[in-house]
């Protein structure tokens, strides 16, 4: 049986060597470790996007962007070379500042969204990226295959596909939240039904929790009219039914131990103990990302160490906060936000031997992996996500035990809100205080929460969750 | 049968003559002409908070601030003296920076809200002059009297009194939009709750039109887990039922006709002529308030010059942006926006002798009600709001039919949808093109819109509004 898998990043991506030459990278994340355990017995096609110069040069080495299928292991790629300003604009200006805005939402609406002459144009460079994949597909797809097309950047796919290859059983992934219909109203009314409708050419649309399955049903109900069935999940449009499901991404447990057992990661945990001493460790690990709330996070710490004076110089808040989007003047003047506030908290509060707050923004995966397995605390408090997969990385690898303050707008929290301490990210005092409990709980309740965490956050490992999908089309 | 009505700002306010006595000046807006025409057959009593220092020298000159019946007709006023401190955390940082931001989803979420120790303390002060209200109304009310309580800032005062008297009749009435669940999962969740079981201490709420109903209705269900009836329009909670209703207030139409027949009305007709001439007039009129939508309204004209050169010098856009909530750097920061571009429209396409723009920021009853009766087009373009009365003023008052130009987004757009031209306020292409149509109606067909619109804006007006109300408490 073949399978097409369709996601704006490609499972690998080219850099260049010293010399020049070309070089191939395996990418991480779910998406790749889940297909690649399914596709040694599968006829496996991966649809991506050129993403780098370096991408596009290797694209074109094949006429229709078809790569050597040496070095990696998640099946035949094809990396479609789309016009840089045609990607840039669906990328950028469609994906990431708005459909990305809505879905979060995260915009200051007495000026933003503002949807103009230029916000169009650009949504016409969203409709061809879009169509270059659902070309590619067409094209590709034996009679009868499965497709599985990724998130908010390829939602108009499934339609296109389904009006070319009728034949096909096409299902859709959703990584991120979904907009409530009171929010989801601000697009332009005929491109949120183009968008609602692109998603309902699919068989199977799948969403990481139930939150944000029944926003897109009650989005498919308001704005189109749709006949929507809440029990079995389903709705029904032009004569044609869509099923909606939930498939909750859980971490590979065995897979990030082994990472995490590395011995770059062993190196960092000796550096890590140096600086935390024997002191408490609250640690976040975030990209520095408008929806992860990191401003709030650090002010919690500091009304915690303003309202209990009892924690000075006897815990050290480890902040991993990595560049993100740093071409939108949204995100870096965020950026700077963040790195103010730590300033005035190692300020306000710093002493001679002690720095309340360390903040690192150089991206470090092995210093992740390490971190995870000393803290006490993490915290993950985003104002909403798709799901989170920081809250579940951290019980994984947690080494005594470590109490989990988690954001009740996470995906997440649907699975996770029974031993984690749950906070409205909004509310700076009471996450205070839910630090204050974190700091705490008694090393035997972290242990058994913990526990408890990493079984929930290991129910649905990538392999199985894609394999679910599949199943989900037959 | 006593009626007491409580609000904020009552339907008086008091100034200082060059002697420095004290001047009584009756208010504008619907609740107190709707108050006056049924004070006379009643035995009323209205409580509102002294607002200045000349009202609190007014409220201070009788023990419990009980004025003079003198020279209002709108029954007996009890003005409360409330502690400037407590009324300004209350009023602004409360009322007007959390709720107004939260039912009119106004928020920039990345930073705010910021719910920390400040907003806690301002929180106190909010209860503390709710229960002021409470406290008054519950002294002053008959047994069995009814109670109408208006608006945001008074959200708690149905419970407190509810509690102590548990004899009265009391209702609340909504002139704000509801935030939908997923909005008002914001609020810090005691608050949250409080708020909404405040306002299930009435036995009748209204609201303004179907949708805020509706998304009261939602919040009760999903924070409370109360129990809705929503063909009956019923909340049941702890064994008590309150009802929800829709009043959409119209406007009083021989009232504002009278008014607006007036001599200093005609005197603002015959200038604004001048300044238009031949050409046709485009007419908008708002507070500088951040749900207005000013500038994405301003943006349209914009798009409107440019996509269409052939309406240059043939068109003028009459744009009155009062001054509001000025104390709010946000506001300062709106109203800098309106007016660059503003000046901007004018450098772009204005000539020697055609201005494009003509913008006034000061406050002048009489020129907008001149203002309505020359318009060809009226824009009201709000991103959220309760109801918008402007929208209902301007076709009561056209001379020779003015074509509407409407928000979605406004509660008025439930009655007025069939004759307006609706738009998407975050559009600003689609509001620039709804422009052009509406420039390009024909007189017959604005005349026959405008008769319609008329005559749906005045099908409540006023007295009958609060009729409604006190009749639903029987």
């Amino acid at each position: 049986m073949q399978v097409l898998v369709a996601s704006n990043r490609g499972p690998v991506s080219f850099g260049r060597a010293e010399d020049g030459t070309l070089t191939m990278r395996r990418g991480g994340g779910g998406l790749v470790s889940g297909l690649a355990s399914v596709a040694a017995g599968t006829d496996l096609l991966w649809v991506c996007a050129a993403l780098s110069d370096a991408d596009r040069t290797a694209a074109r080495q094949d006429p229709e962007g078809r790569l050597d299928k040496a070095g990696h292991d998640t099946g035949a790629v094809r990396m479609l070379d789309i016009p840089e300003q045609t990607f840039h604009r669906a990328y950028n200006s469609i994906a990431n500042s708005t459909l990305w805005f809505v879905h979060h939402l995260l915009y200051a609406t007495p000026t933003a969204p503002h949807f103009d002459a230029t916000f169009r144009r650009d949504w016409q460079a969203y409709s061809a990226y879009n169509a270059a994949f659902a070309g590619a597909l067409g094209q590709d797809a034996e009679p009868g295959a499965k497709v599985v097309v990724q998130d908010y950047h390829l939602s108009l796919v499934p339609g296109m596909l389904r009006e070319a290859r009728p034949d096909l059983r096409i299902a859709h992934f959703s990584h991120t939240p979904w907009a409530p219909p009171a929010y989801f109203r601000l697009l332009p009314d005929d491109i949120g039904i183009a968008i609602l409708e692109g998603m309902l050419g699919a068989d199977h649309l799948g969403f990481l929790c139930e939150r944000w399955a029944e926003a897109f049903l009650a989005c498919c109900d308001e704005i189109l009219g749709a006949r929507i069935d809440p029990v079995a999940g389903t709705v029904t449009y032009r004569g044609r039914t869509t099923r909606v499901g939930v498939h909750a991404l859980g971490v590979d447990g065995p897979e990030l131990r082994e990472r995490a057992g590395q011995a770059d990661v062993a190196e960092r945990i000796a550096g890590l103990r140096e600086q935390v001493g024997d002191r408490q460790l609250i640690l976040r690990i975030d990209r520095t990302e408008l929806s992860k709330n990191i401003v709030r996070g650090l002010a919690a710490y500091w009304e915690l160490l303003l309202n209990h004076p009892e924690w000075r110089g006897r815990v050290v808040h480890l902040a991993f906060a990595y560049p993100s989007r740093t071409d939108l003047p949204e995100y870096r003047a965020y950026t700077a936000a963040v790195e103010r506030l730590a300033a005035e908290i190692n300020d306000e509060f710093g002493t001679e031997d002690w720095t309340p707050l360390i903040l690192q923004v150089k991206d470090d995966y092995a210093r992740s992996l390490a971190a995870y397995q000393l803290a006490d605390v993490l915290v993950v408090n985003p104002i909403r996500d798709g799901m989170n997969l920081v809250a579940k990385e951290g019980p994984v690898l947690s080494e005594k035990g470590c109490a989990l303050v988690l954001s009740r707008e996470a995906g997440a929290a649907a699975e996770l809100s029974d031993d984690a301490l749950v906070v409205n990210p909004f509310d700076v005092s009471q996450t205070a205080e839910t630090l204050n409990q974190a700091l705490l709980l008694s090393g035997d309740d972290r242990r058994n929460r913990t526990k408890r965490l990493a079984d929930a956050a290991t129910a649905l490992p990538p392999g199985r969750w894609f394999a679910e999908q599949l199943a989900a089309l037959d």
